[in-house]
C-alpha cells in the first residue's frame, strides 16, 4: 500500500528495533540512505542495523558504520529497493515478505512492502531520506550528511543527469553546510581512476558495437575483462555511463557478465527514449534515463532480444 | 584598483555602450559570463557587444548571441580574465590598457583594469555575474540563466570540484528555476564524447608519464594527435581533468602543443598541492586546484622545468 510523506515520517518516529535493508549490488545511494537512516535512528535512541546481501564493497567502505549490540528486529525498512528480488536471494528469503516500509524513488517500485513511500521525482533515495529526517527534527550530523551527500551525488552522476531538480541542488547545499565533505567524497567517487579501470575502459570501447545509425550502443564487460584488469563490479558505473556519452547515441546498453555466467544489462538513455519501459519488457525496471534487467541466456541472445525491442524506443 | 561588490554593481548600472571582453582560448565560464552580461545590459536598454580573440568555438556556439548594430564603446568590462595577456594578442593590443572593470574569480588577478571586482571564493565568473545581476534587479531570463548555468557547471566539472560551495549549489537551483536547461547543457558539455575524442584519450593515456611514485602525472597532447583525431582545442578539458583522476596522482600536468609549436600547460591538483603557486613560477596563474602557464621551449624542456619545481609542491 502506498502511504504519504507524513505517514512515512510517523512510522519511522514510532519504529523500534529497526532493520534497514539495502539492495544487492549496492551503490552509493542505497548504502548512503541505509547508513544515514541508521545513524539518525540511533541518534533518536532507537536500535537499528543494516543488512545488504553483498555487504559493503571497498569503494563504499567509508559509508559503513560498525554495528552495535545485535537485537531481534521489530520493524523492517528497505531503502532504494524497487522490488523484493533486488534484495538478493538470501536477504529476500529471510525478509522479502516482511518489509514494513519501503522508502524509494523508483517509479517502478512493485509495492512489495506492507507500506511504501515512493517519490519518483526524487533524484535519489537519499533525497527522500533527507526530507524525512528533516521533518523528524533529526539533528543532521556530519556523519549523516556525508552519507546522504554520497547518495545524492552518485545517483545524479555528480549533478549531471536530468534527474537533478532545484531541490536536489538545495539539499546538496544544506548537506555541505551540515558538514558533508563534498569535495572529498567526489574525489573518491568520480575522480579516482585505477590503472586497471582505464585498461578496462579501453577494452570495452574497443569492443563497442553501434546499431541503428549509431543511435544504439552496446558495450560488453566480460568476467575475463574484469579478471584481467582487476576491476570490481562496483567500479564499472563510469563505463555504464559512457555507453550513452558516445556522440549520437540515444540508447546505451551495457552487458556485464555476472560471476554465475548470467548477464546484468544496464540501459542509459537520452531524452526521448524510456530506459525503464525497455527494461520492463525483460522483467527489469528503474528510471526513464537509467534502468536495468537480467538475462540467463548467452550475451548474444540477450543482445538480440534487446535489439529486437530497443529501436522502437528511439525518438 | 580593487573595488567592492556595490561599487561594481553601480558601475554596471551606469555604464553605457559596453564592450565585454572574454579571454582567449575561451571556455564555458568566460563566454557564459560575457553573453549573460550582454543580454542583461541589453535588457536594461543599453548597447553592448562581446569580443573574444578566438571567437566562439563550435562547442560553445549555443552561448552566442547575434550582435546588434555596432557602436563605439564607452565602457569596457572583462569577465574571467586574470591578466591582460590572457585577452589574446590582438585584443590585448586594442583594449589591454583600457579595461574599465574586471569582473573575475581568480585570486591571481593582476589588477590590470582600472577597477577590479574579484571574488576568489566564487567557483566561476558566472557565479559573480549572477550575484551582480540579481543585485541590479535584472530579470534573469531563460537565455541569461542558460549562459550563467553553463559557466557555473563547466568551471566546477559539473559540481564535482572542491571550488563548489553551498552558494554554488543554490545559484544552480535558482538558475534552473529561472529556466536554465541544466540537463540539456550538461549533455552537451559532459555527456557527448566524439569518437575522435575517445581515440585521443587513448593516445594520451598510452603516453602518460608518472613521476614521484605516481604522485605526478604528465600527459601530452601534440598537434599531430589533434590532427589525427580531428579534436579541437576546446574539446580537451576532459583530458586535462583526467590528469589528476589517475589513482595516486596529486599533481596532474597536461602539456598541449599550440598551433605555433609553443606549449600550453594545464595543472590540476588534489588537496595539499597549490597549482596556482606552481604555475606562477613560470609566469602563469589560476586557482589552487586548477592553473596554467605557457612555454616557448620544447615539450621536454618544459617538462624538465616543471618537474624541477613540482615535487616541492607535493603534500
Amino acid at each position: 500500500m502506498k502511504i504519504d510523506f507524513k505517514t512515512a515520517m510517523h512510522r519511522l518516529q514510532s519504529a523500534e528495533d529497526v532493520l534497514i535493508l539495502a539492495h544487492a549490488n549496492p551503490d552509493g545511494d542505497t548504502l548512503g540512505a541505509a547508513y544515514a537512516l541508521l545513524l539518525a535512528l540511533q541518534d533518536l535512541g532507537k536500535r537499528a542495523k543494516v543488512v545488504c546481501a553483498d555487504g559493503v564493497p571497498e569503494r563504499y567502505r567509508f559509508l559503513y558504520v560498525e554495528p552495535q549490540d545485535d537485537f531481534e528486529e521489530k520493524y523492517i525498512v528497505s531503502v532504494d529497493v524497487a522490488d523484493r528480488a533486488l534484495l538478493g536471494k538470501a536477504v529476500e528469503e529471510s525478509y522479502g515478505d516482511r518489509v514494513d516500509l519501503s522508502i524509494d524513488h523508483h517509479g517502478t517500485n512493485r509495492l512489495f512492502a506492507k507500506e511504501s513511500y515512493v517519490e519518483p521525482d526524487a533524484a535519489s533515495a537519499c533525497e527522500v531520506v533527507y526530507l524525512l529526517l528533516l521533518s523528524m527534527n533529526v539533528h543532521i550530523t556530519k556523519d549523516i550528511a556525508d552519507r546522504l551527500y554520497t547518495g545524492v551525488s552518485t545517483d545524479t552522476g555528480c549533478f549531471c543527469y536530468s534527474n537533478v531538480t532545484p531541490r536536489t541542488f538545495r539539499i546538496a547545499a544544506d548537506l555541505m553546510e551540515r558538514g558533508a565533505d563534498a569535495a572529498g567524497i567526489n574525489v573518491k567517487m568520480f575522480e579516482t581512476k585505477k590503472p586497471g579501470f582505464l585498461q578496462l575502459e579501453q577494452m570495452v570501447l574497443q569492443g563497442m558495437e553501434l546499431y541503428e545509425n549509431g543511435r544504439i550502443s552496446v558495450l560488453t564487460i566480460s568476467r575475463a575483462m574484469l579478471d584481467k584488469t582487476g576491476c570490481k563490479d562496483e567500479e564499472i558505473d563510469a563505463i555504464v555511463a559512457l555507453s550513452r556519452q558516445i556522440e549520437g547515441v540515444v540508447i546505451g546498453i551495457t552487458c556485464k557478465e555476472k560471476a554465475d555466467g548470467s548477464w546484468k544489462v544496464s540501459v542509459r538513455t537520452h531524452e526521448g527514449a524510456d530506459a525503464s519501459r525497455l527494461c520492463a519488457l525483460f522483467g527489469g525496471g528503474g528510471h526513464k534515463r537509467a534502468a536495468g534487467c537480467s538475462f540467463d541466456c548467452s550475451r548474444d541472445e540477450a543482445v538480440r532480444a534487446l535489439l529486437s525491442a530497443a529501436p522502437s524506443f528511439l525518438p
